[in-house]
């Protein structure tokens, strides 16, 4: 995978909301150009360039071609003013309790030599340092794939409790950090009075629960 | 620092081959003009939104404006799936080891629920995994800020050890990982027995040393 390609692709607003809205669900190509109020011909021009970039891919059901993140990536930019480094992530730690000491140790190392004598120090130095950033960006990796296969558990077992749309997206709306009814009609286009309905429905089934955040009401997954 | 606006100034070739080359040393205008072979009409353009982006700035230096990259930050993007999330850090972790013992902490809480009854369950599992992932961007970017400090040090160090822009090129290309002589002479368009001779003389000041890697001899400074 070509860091560049990806960060061709992900330079565009447009494309940047196709790959949100497909985070949603896989979705065909009148639906993104409803959804986004934007020209078929101009979906169709971004859907190809996501796929080419490796970021998405397109399944036929029926009649129409779903499009979906087929991808678990993390891209990472570094800029500094002696440094730009673009590098994209899909490796992940082999052996992640190995991976945590290692770096753990680099760490000690790095902390160690605060008194540089000469430049081979410095040097080592800066080397360590490399190699401890690649250690926690295989960390990272694994941490995201995990967070993304848990994630699907939990779409999964939202299944099992919903009973409408309503509730379904309510319950992903407060998963992804929304913390009240307005937020979610908002965001997700809804009639108000019914995601209030099912955030109530939600609360009765042990849910979701009422919080005090800042002396306002919110709701959250109980947990 | 806003995702959307560094993600859109990211996403051309030419801006990320200036950022490029800025890494390097401080540029003005015709001189990434020279350099990249475009048009100084583009280059100002580019330039100009590298600048709303907030990742360059520049000083007047006599008759002339010098661009240069007056950042330290990372942009993380997670694509799965379920997931498109950008991200830029630029805080870092206060106390570092307190950081990674609560990573490590989260870990094992993570690693020890491997059986889930409900969604709960489920949710609290994906909210550990969040704080994991935030306090581990905030390690990177502790390791990444200490890179470029060193990186400082290191280039200063430099300074005192080389007699001419050879010598110099030479060192910071190692230490940018090329191996080779016709490595670096190709990298930094420079003749390929002059970079042999710098490589020579810093052999002889010690700071270089002849390494055998696959079968054949490489360079390398040493540590």
């Amino acid at each position: 995978m070509d860091a560049n390609t990806i960060l061709e692709a992900l330079g565009n607003d447009s494309r940047r909301r196709i790959l949100s809205l497909l985070a949603k669900k896989p979705c065909y190509v009148s639906e993104i150009s409803f959804a986004l109020k934007m020209a078929p011909k101009a979906v169709i021009e971004h859907l190809e360039k996501l796929e080419k970039a490796g970021l998405i891919k397109s399944f036929e059901d029926g009649r129409r071609r779903y499009y979906y993140i087929n991808q678990n990536m993390r891209v990472e930019v570094s800029i500094a003013p002696h440094m730009f480094q673009t590098s994209v992530i899909s490796r992940e730690a082999p052996d992640l309790d190995k991976a945590i000491k290692e770096a753990r140790r680099l760490f000690d190392e790095i902390n160690r030599s605060n008194f540089f004598r000469n430049i081979s120090d410095i040097y080592r130095n800066l080397m360590n340092l490399r190699e401890a950033q690649e250690r926690f960006s295989m960390i990272q990796n694994y941490i995201f794939s995990k967070f993304s296969e848990m994630f699907e558990r939990f779409l999964d077992e939202v299944e099992r409790f919903v009973e409408d749309d309503y509730e379904r997206i309510v319950l992903l709306g407060l998963s992804k950090g929304a913390r009240s009814a307005v937020e979610i009609a908002e965001e997700f286009g809804l009639p108000y009075t019914e995601v209030e309905k099912a955030i109530e429905r939600l609360k009765n089934k042990g849910i979701v629960r009422e919080v005090m955040r800042d002396g306002k009401f919110e709701f959250a997954i109980k947990c």
